[in-house]
């Protein structure tokens, strides 16, 4: 054990409190996606259908084809021109579907007709083969026809020339579809995000290393990928910084010459050892570096200009709670920017607290819960209630497993009462 | 244009309505739940945590560590002795994050302390650097200090030996920050189910393949394989099918042969050139081949015994919205299923009609909707409304594209009335 008085001659310099203003959560939303930008055109590339679900389109698409491209029928039966008094007709021949279609029907004649193969000329309607009985090449029906029954006419669902898609869809299962029916394989998306991960703090350890059993093993690290990929962009794990100053200056910045942003978590709080909150400031521009926010105080958001380009540095504060808490509030939004995505904020709704909730009086809280929902079967209208998830320390991880919901709570000395009101962002559903 | 006695000749015979009785959906949600299975616990591998994200653990996981380690604080400050009447403080040195403790603290000394650095012996209490002065190694406080304040006891979060996650959980951000948290760099996981897709029809081209202006470009494909990763499946795209019964059949075989199952869509309907019915009859059992269903009909499901494993066929209608509907009604739950996943069905509410609604007068019809939901301040309570998104016919994409929710209408001759109550399924959310 060294001498005590050493380490305060050697290592001593005063504690100091942050010297950031406290900044409101909503006007630290607002610097964000004041100095985050949308991608360029320049940002896209070529995507081909088969991968390119939840990428975001940055073209138009216009249909080359009419959809159908010929007159067709949606069933199997029979074409035939239906007129006033007819009972029979006679069955000249097919047309399948995959071939041009070559047969010509008049009155009192008829053709077997497959699903997607053209109407013949001169058809006016087609029965379907549950309704119909074929003896001798004599077609008879059981229920009566009418003149255009079962016909899906050229260019009935999409037009030559009509526009599909916008510049600005995410593409699903439909919409990549959509773009396969009007003869595309690939089309132009906005480039993934990509964003260097990097963990910070002299007391992180790989996990897995089991020589370390006092260590904090880097959880963020994995979380924050994650949350990365469920916001569509790409998450470059850098692993952890090394302790010194310049290293981790090295690593940041080898990282925003190659990637979009860069984000940190750890050693933001105020003690005097640490680092990265000194190293932001000479960076870039550091907007803000404290939120009035629980969990999530010590947030900070710089940009730097590398290359002509503005490039994010998120740094996240280090507890594996406050981490993906401000994530979600202030990172998934900016992500969701730079994919392109104009959908970027959860949906809200009011929810009634199931027991008193205790928060912090000085600071906007966000509590983990589980939101349920309740039916009113006489009006037909749903109410929603919240319960907590257990202690809301930020270090216990466990209080994200099972919530569904944040709880948005106001400063203040005096518990949420059971059966208040609150607002609750739900994290199972996509952005609105 | 040949003959059209010929075409009567060489290749009539007379078309036939469907062999298979009609089941109801929830009859066929039954036959495919009872068919097919989760998966065993060979069928599992080890997964790292960075690429851990949406897969379902197939371990439990206990925690080998104490979280946290040791007794420490979640905040930057002074760690010292309180007492009752104490002003002042000597402050004999410091403990930083990552480092072994080696200080103790006695009544009326302290020491510097960081967030997650270890509580030096003798301290009760932690106060936080905000609401301290040091001058001359002397401590004084602004606020009262009281003993227990701002200390993380060991394995306050996590005993060591508790269970932190049970098998079956699937992979979130907080859930793989969590083993990474208790010293685990990867985990167990089901392996994710792997279909083949497969276009069947002779009618159907490769999109981008110009040569062929009036053929109808492949668009399932592409839907199908981003609905299975949207299932988290793994999709293997096998392409157009041979249009021969015998090519088909060596394409389905040696799928399954690999594979844990095949999605076929086209060529389901009762007309006499459609083969694939037929095949499936001799690969396997056909648990059922018509569904009172609108779009989704033809709906067939089949499961064949290759090398001692029950694997299904989903063989889909040919109709771009008929596959995506039946795929989400049927196709989704059952591949979660296979996946090892609890959550299988998306939540629905009831909903009440902004506009009449035509529906089918003899099938059971799953409408594409956009709900929209309302507030009433007065009693803090939602109601939704819903509306069509325009022409329902099964070959028209264009009416999923802006859907967020199926409406399930019941059989009636009668179109639904506006103001009329009906369920909704919802697609935006995520399984319940």
């Amino acid at each position: 054990m060294p001498p005590v008085q050493n380490a305060v001659v050697e290592r001593g310099r005063k504690m100091k409190a942050s010297p950031f203003p406290m900044i409101e959560p909503e006007e630290a939303t607002r610097l964000i996606a004041e100095n985050v930008a949308s991608p360029a055109l320049s940002d896209t590339e070529t995507v081909a259908l088969i991968v390119g679900k939840g990428r975001v389109l940055a073209e138009d698409i216009y249909s080359t084809v009419n959809i159908p491209t010929f007159d067709t029928t949606p069933i199997d039966g029979y074409a035939l021109f239906a007129e006033e008094g007819r009972q029979e007709w006679q069955v000249i021949g097919e047309h399948l579907a995959g071939e041009m279609g070559y047969l010509r029907v008049e009155a009192g004649t008829a053709i077997r007709i497959m699903n997607g193969a053209p109407l013949p000329e001169g058809a006016n309607s087609v029965v379907m083969v549950e309704f119909t009985n074929e003896t001798d090449n004599v077609l008879s029906l059981s229920i009566p026809v009418k003149a255009g029954d079962n016909i899906r006419h050229i260019g009935q669902d999409i037009k030559k020339g009509q526009l599909v898609l916008k510049a600005g869809t995410v593409m699903g299962a439909p919409e990549l579809g959509l773009v396969a029916m009007v003869n595309r394989a690939s089309f132009r998306a906005y480039r993934r995000p990509r964003l260097g991960v990097i963990s910070v703090g002299d007391e992180i350890a790989e996990p897995g290393d089991l020589s370390k059993p006092e260590a904090v093993y880097d959880s963020n690290r994995f979380s924050l990928a994650a949350a990365l990929t469920d916001a569509y962009a790409e998450a470059i794990p850098l692993g952890i910084a090394p302790a010194s100053k310049e290293g981790l200056r090295t690593m940041i910045m080898d990282a925003l010459e190659i990637y979009d942003g860069v984000v940190t978590s750890g050693s933001l709080s105020v003690g005097k050892t640490d680092i990265v909150k000194d190293l932001l400031e000479e960076l870039g521009t550091i907007h803000f570096g404290r939120v009035n926010l629980k969990p999530g105080k010590p947030f900070t958001f710089v940009t730097a200009e590398i290359n002509g380009k503005r490039k994010p540095i998120f740094g996240l504060p280090g507890s594996p709670v406050s981490s993906l808490v401000s994530f979600e509030l202030f990172v998934r939004p900016a992500v969701l920017k730079m994919g392109g995505r104009a959908k970027r904020h959860r949906p809200t709704i009011q929810v009634q607290a199931e027991h008193d909730i205790a928060h912090a009086a000085d600071r906007n809280e966000y509590v983990r819960a589980i939101v349920s929902q309740q039916f009113d079967p006489e009006t037909r209208s749903y109410t929603f209630t919240a319960r907590t998830t257990g202690a809301q320390n930020s270090s216990r991880l466990m209080s994200m497993l099972e919530a569904n919901a944040l709880l948005r709570l106001s400063p203040d000395p005096h518990a949420v009462k059971v059966g208040s009101y609150m607002t609750a962002v739900l994290l199972n559903c996509t952005e609105i």
